[in-house]
């Protein structure tokens, strides 16, 4: 297309509209279920249980280490759908661009969003844009829908039982710090990239294991927030010990500065696991052998004599994690 | 909830999140399916083809007459799967609420979103939310996901043949001309009523017809807008009769005045069918005998002989109706 910034004629339904989809979305995203003359778009879900979940994206600034604003969106909506025990096969896309953004930069987006949903083998088969007068947005704001199929039985909280162990698959905190570093507005620059990414074969091949009981990503309020909702649903208190917890020095060392908990901090690649304690280690094994599960770890059991998520630290001291009050990073997804 | 006012810690993860989510959109939404605590959940599709469709909703002001940014969203949604020949029947949300926002505004969004999907028969599944800091938003933009089954044909452009006849369910420009004067900021007041609401009544009549070749609901680009897609695709023309597309006097007046056409106007519960032009009295009857199509009226017809869309004026006067260039009214839908 000719114009280098979005103007709100981009969306009026007339020429402009046409080829910003045609020339932006469509060049990227084209395949042969995304027709831009209909209404809507035909799909053919595989057997089993079908599930569908959707995910807003605002994250700023919109490129950051290890990531961007387009291909989070596909990660962020393949996880929830992974993690539920599903394999994802479409996803919907809303684009909320403010006047005046790049072409060049939402060009970028909407590649690395095309790149991302290839590599998970969805399609992206609708989609929807809108303008936003400048002032009235912040950017490029996403949203979409992932449609995906289930075969195995649902990941339910309520399969937990006393005595499972917890698992995570990797460091948690680095998402949350690689983007807040990103916008430079702390005076901090480090080479922490973000985690974003698929944890679908994270997710697949714990659900070859017997004794899985569910599954999590840790996106907003992080880990601690994970567990403090599993013990408010099962009403099972948990124990995690700090020293069994992956966090990098550099992540580890900006929350100290900043006085953040890293396990507080949004992930974006990472999945929370609770499994049949026999099952521990064979987990374990299976994540640590895919490049994206190295540092996966057992960090904890599910213990009914308590009745909070406790968190033993390296010093022999416990303390309570309790659910997010305050908000301590914006716009991080 | 306690707070007035939408704060970004309603979107953290914690507890303050979790007060919005259960307070706002679990009180009003809240059906068997939306599971607060899930990642994805389960939908069960009814036989047929399933078909799905994507829309952004960034409407200003929020609530006009004759409708609001919730139902607008489900009827938005909804009638894309409905002029597809679906039945509607699950929707995902998504809400983008900007810092500072009025929570009992969000409550009425919401619950007019939630009266919207029970009369229209659809649940909604799965939904998020994020909060835009002040000055990044406009008030509440929203995203919709619906998902729906066909089980007649698909309605194609590629349907319509030349001598087709062409109808419009009822008046157009209502909508635009209604959310234009709700802003008050052309000095003018009416009692202009929005068109918004469900054509899914109108287009399942429809289908029931032989020789319904295709539907489409006249939104962004209005009527004309509409009538330039099909020739476009079809590379066959049309000819429209000025005089008989309902339009209301209201509108016709404010668009003089102000210099609109109102061919180019959103409606947000009109639909265009292309039909045999032997079945089209049937339609019309078909429609008229509907509440929501009392106004329905056969327009124009397709004819091959033309190259564009031709619009015959009252006056016996012809002239062609082109693609949309630049944008008459932003933040209609």
């Amino acid at each position: 297309m000719h114009d280098k910034h979005i103007a709100l004629a981009h969306v009026n339904g007339g020429r402009y509209m046409r080829e910003l989809i045609e020339d932006v979305f469509v060049r990227h995203l084209g395949n042969d279920r995304l027709d831009v003359d209909a209404d809507a778009v035909p799909i053919e879900p595989a057997a089993g249980q079908v599930v569908i979940t959707t995910d807003g994206f605002t994250v700023q600034p919109l490129e950051f280490p290890g990531g961007e604003s387009g291909s989070l969106a596909v990660h962020g909506t393949v996880n929830d759908l992974a993690v539920a025990g599903a394999v994802p096969q479409y996803l919907t896309l809303n684009a909320f661009i403010e006047e005046g953004v790049e072409v060049a930069l939402l060009e970028r987006v909407v590649a690395s969003l095309a790149a991302a949903a290839a590599a998970v083998g969805v399609s992206v088969v609708a989609g929807d844009t809108k303008v936003l007068r400048r002032g009235e947005g912040g950017g490029i704001y996403l949203a979409t829908t992932g449609v995906g199929v289930r075969s195995g039985p649902a990941m339910r909280m309520k399969n937990i039982r006393d005595g499972d162990a917890i698992l995570v698959s990797g460091c948690v905190g680095d998402h949350g710090i690689a983007v807040m570093l990103a916008r430079e507005a702390f005076g901090l620059r480090g080479d922490i990239r973000s985690d974003a990414g698929s944890v679908l074969s994270l997710a697949q091949a714990a659900l070859r294991l017997d004794g899985l009981r569910f599954m999590r990503d840790p996106t907003r309020g992080g880990l601690a927030t994970v567990c403090s909702e599993i013990q408010r649903v099962t009403q099972l208190g948990l124990r995690l010990e700090q020293a069994t917890i992956p966090v990098r020095d550099a992540v580890t060392s900006v929350c100290e500065m900043l006085g953040y908990d890293p396990l507080y901090l949004a992930c974006e690649g990472r999945v929370l696991a609770v499994v049949d304690a026999k099952q521990a280690e064979a987990l374990l094994e299976t994540w640590r052998a895919l490049p994206e599960g190295s540092d996966a770890a057992i960090i904890g059991r599910v213990d009914s004599r308590l009745e909070r998520v406790l968190l033993e630290t390296p010093i022999g001291g416990e303390r309570y994690l309790e659910e997010l009050e305050d908000d301590p990073l914006p716009r991080i997804c």
